[in-house]
């Protein structure tokens, strides 16, 4: 099955939110380069261009490392996530990568059976080709909301 | 228009979802093959391995009869679904078919104009080819929500 | 990278929900025709084939004026929306042009940090090619909910 980049994204965005969703989370940071930069931030800082965000990571390792700590707090026992995403949107190619942009929805699933709208937002992402494959190389998770739930654990 | 099987699914998928949320619901039995096999599940109890679950249909005459109860009860007077699906994730292709899983989300909209998140989770599918057509030969809509209104009516 | 009209359209759509939940807003008319036909209504109407919407314009005028009426009201200070989107259904390709429908998904996010579903539906569209890009000629929007808040205000 050949497929374009526009279907490549998409593969990988479903197989990332499938990773997060269903687990396992081992596997989230191979979704990533090495010197990868993963942050989540807020659309109201992102506008204004501040650097700080909810979550922040320059290295692989650092995510691996979030995963350890994830396992350890017991986060999955307590919900579960559901990302729906829309179509990823490809807004320019050059030497730097592949950048696109794509909604997303996040529902959380309680253990007791509720279910609420996490967040909202889109990310910004830039992906280059390693060994024939699609890594992100930079996503920042840009979420609507201005004040995102403390709570906040599982990666987005 | 020449298409992958990537988007054959996902067109069949949006096909689908339209034949439940604007109808006709009779429709929806010829989506899937003679022999096919159709469930309704938690999480808790597909990951679980438990074979039980809210909905068993194993022959297309019985989702034809599915339809029929629907319709005797008037089901769609009280209510409308709309599902929003994520791109299908093709995860293998062998002689059995081709097995994907597509992310979805399902929100329930009442008569008085109230809308709700009425469930989340995931098809887990098996298509095969039918005449030039995708058919769905199996498949396991796993709810992640592990208590499912039990107004649960409509096809998922 | 070369696209069918599959992938054309989800772009288009992509594209579409960027400038309206990111903006600027000034770019929402250029989706349209010249002469395009744009209206918003409910299910209940539009089965009924009842011609009058919640909005309507037959011109990108008229999309023009709606735009700058949104700005001098400052509505982009009170909440901002996510759009998330199916893929979308090709149903016939003719001289007319390409009709399509989409579900979509429309989260409203408060400046509070409130989130709730605002409202759900589907696009029915006509797109025609203009100078090798695809433009909408026409575009229904089909609301699920019979009462939409009052305070519609940006465009969906």
């Amino acid at each position: 099955m050949s497929m374009n980049d526009f279907q490549r994204i998409g593969r990988v965005q479903a197989d990332y939110s499938r990773c997060i969703d269903e687990g396992p989370l081992e596997r989230w940071p191979d979704f990533f380069v090495e010197n990868c930069m993963y942050r989540i931030t807020t659309a109201q800082n992102y506008s204004e261009g501040l650097p700080a965000g909810l979550v922040w990571a320059n290295t692989r390792r650092m995510l691996v490392d979030r995963v350890s700590a994830l396992r350890e707090a017991n986060i999955y026992e307590r919900h579960t996530y559901r990302h729906i995403l829309g179509q990823p949107l490809v807004l320019d190619e050059n030497g730097d990568g592949i950048h696109a942009e794509t909604s997303f929805l996040v529902v959380r699933v309680m253990r007791d059976g509720e279910s609420d709208i996490f967040t909202s937002g889109r990310y910004v992402d830039r992906y280059v080709e390693v060994d024939g494959q699609l890594k992100i190389a930079e996503r920042v998770v840009v979420c609507d909301s201005t004040n995102i739930d403390t709570l906040l654990a599982l990666p987005l």
